[in-house]
């Protein structure tokens, strides 16, 4: 098949099964997610040696070790996805949640329902477990899914679809509820972005480039699980030994995320006591500064581990061991740094004063805004959601942890006795 | 200036003057809102004469009788205008509300709380007072606006502009919340298009033709208030007395408007009976009728007032006197017809039995849903939302009328006492 047949064909596949899915009970669905874990398991061995493949293929092409890594599957790992796959299956189904409901004056019953929104395409990276995730998470919500992964996974990828598809017959539901991307060619993908009749939701994964291409080709609704340039601002009331565990914390407990923390933002009164003491932390664990002047000079001490900082450094998602520093006015500053280079993801200010952390949550818009706690808090599971499908930095529809609830959209269903206008 | 270069300076003011209207308390927004509507009042002459260019304009190019009374104001719509600033002002304000809040097994505090997108574009055909109800529902939701009117009804936007940033600096908030486009050009609306960065949000209120062109050219984010091919269904249990009432509203009660039934489907075993008797009362009121074969069959006496339906009448929006009709085998395929050539806008069943009621109910996929009464009624003062920007057809963010809430994000806000991970 052509490029755009075959866009065609999965997207048409996937909005038949989506009506079928849609109404789909509960009981049954958590069934299919049931069987899809055992299916993973046992077929294991067919997994691991596709996995094998693309191994393989990515040790020729010369990938890195961290993605070697990422893309790598084992018994533990498939063990842990087919958890995943049974801790979905007890989780609430949002599906039929009546969100809201009324009497009009004129006598009309109205409820607010809460429903799938039909066919959502995943567009996402190495990791092969988000094929399994997305499957999970959209089959729970009612969602007919269709999965078009990073090529060096392609056949993980393809195994895992297979295995999935398997056990929704099992449970007796569409296998067509999951269609997978037969291709590598990224021509597909510009296709299915063109078929807004049929897919409701794209969900990219992946970084700023993935997320630009969206941006440019998709005629789609994108829900963007982006970037994040993350801020921890520390206040001239600061209790300074939070202020160096939370910033310790935010840089490196897990530097490659995306809620880690980028720069540190100090407030002048207490640059002096403070940036000594957190750098020094910050250098033992092999972070490299990227400092403004008057940071530097409250480090002279440290003045050969520091570099300047420019424009650049505070525009930058590191994601490693680097962080910029800055000492600010005031919060005003402070608020307006972030204003100026933050992504709106998540941002911390360490605070003792009331005023101050209610200024700070009241004007500094981000999808999460911190009082006293480490940025790393940002995450679907933290928060309670039970499970996520990616953190959104956009506005519309969702802002930060993408649970089960932001998979779905709603109706009104209106019930009348013969009403008219 | 440029057209690149005015859309970036209109989207940095308004991204400016968001931030302070963001956290502008609910008082303070409410009397601009009254002071808006004084100020219309007060300057109706000057709003009158420009409005008098805007007519003359579009008679010497010849637009018809309907568009000159869309363009058209007087001093009893600019009172309208004025009173529908009034009613705003005594809404609730959704900012700050806590949509939802908890502590985490680690003992953080959680709030959800709703907040403002920030700067929200809306574009915009004939009417003049759509550019006063735009303001007046982005300044009471604390967002910015970027108004891009129609060009024929460009001065009378242009005036109505400046009285309502007359009216915010008087009520002691920025003009700049309020940015009008000064250019009839396209090119700054695609300019402003790809400012991602600045705008949050676009909102088209227009036709198909104005959705096709942001989903060509849109990088921003859009919530689609699009057109309606709506259907009325009547079953086999249907009191045909409701049946016949509900059919002739939802057709002539007003042709015009999105929300208005196009396509008529009867279960078989009611045609015979059904369709002589509302056929001629959709004759009487001029409506022109496009029917199946089986349908042609019951309307035998009606023979010559009734055309043969062709698959693009069941695909259009006729939004006048014209109207689809089709029989049907039973519910199931009505609610295919509804599936194919639905636009997920507004579907009615009228039916006694309560399994047609609730397999109507889930399996079709629409903003709004009525069992037995017009699909008239989807609109956001019937809903009770108080005011509306528009009517959703998409999935994303909200579905049917968008009143205050819906143009409002959220945030978390998140309390912790030196956590980290």
């Amino acid at each position: 098949m052509k490029n755009k047949e075959l866009a065609e064909h999965l997207a048409r596949q996937a909005a038949q099964a989506s009506r079928k899915l849609a109404i789909a009970p509960s009981k049954q669905k958590d069934q299919a997610l049931i069987e899809m874990a055992e299916a993973l398991e046992r077929r294991s061995s067919e997994i691991l040696s596709e996995n094998q493949e693309d191994l393989n293929e990515g040790r020729r092409k010369g990938l890195s070790s961290a993605l070697i890594d990422r893309l790598l599957l084992d018994e533990d790992r498939i063990k842990a996805i087919a958890d995943s796959l049974r801790d979905v299956a007890t989780l609430p189904d949002p599906i039929g949640e009546v969100v809201g409901g009324w009497r009009t004056p004129e006598g009309l019953v109205i409820e607010k329902r809460r429903v799938p929104f039909g066919v959502v395409a995943v567009v996402y990276e190495a990791r092969p477990n988000v094929t399994v995730d997305a499957a999970a998470l959209c089959l729970k919500t009612g969602n007919a899914v269709i999965l078009r992964g990073g090529s060096d996974a392609y056949h993980s990828n393809r195994i895992l679809a297979e295995v999935i598809m398997g056990a929704l017959l099992e449970a007796g539901m569409p296998a067509e509820a999951v269609q997978f991307v037969p291709s590598r060619d990224r021509q597909v993908l510009v296709e299915l972005l063109q078929l807004s009749d049929h897919i409701d939701l794209v969900i990219p994964r992946g970084g700023e480039q993935l997320k630009n291409f969206l941006v440019e080709n998709s005629k789609v609704p994108v829900i963007y699980a982006a970037g994040g340039n993350c801020h921890v601002y520390v206040d001239a009331s600061a209790d300074l030994a939070d202020a160096r565990a939370i910033t310790v914390n935010a840089k490196v407990q897990r530097p490659g995320v995306c809620n880690s923390a980028e720069t540190l933002l100090v407030h002048e009164a207490v640059a002096g006591e403070f940036l000594p003491a957190v750098a020094a932390d910050l250098i033992d664990r092999g972070v490299r500064l990227y400092a403004d002047e008057r940071s530097r000079a409250a480090l002279a001490d440290l003045a050969e581990r520091v570099e300047p900082a420019t424009e650049a450094h505070y525009a930058t998602e590191f994601l490693g061991l680097e962080m910029a520093v800055r000492v600010v006015d005031g919060i005003e500053q402070a608020i307006e740094h972030i204003a100026e280079y933050g992504t709106g993801h998540s941002e911390a200010i360490v605070t003792s004063d009331l005023e101050a952390s209610r200024q700070f949550t009241e004007e500094v818009d981000a999808a999460a805004v911190y009082v006293n706690a480490s940025t790393r808090f940002t995450d679907g599971a933290v928060f309670g959601l039970g499970a996520e499908i990616g953190i959104s930095t956009q506005k519309l529809h969702a802002r930060g942890p993408l649970g089960l609830k932001e998979l779905t959209s709603t109706k009104y269903v209106i019930l009348g006795r013969g009403h008219i206008r």
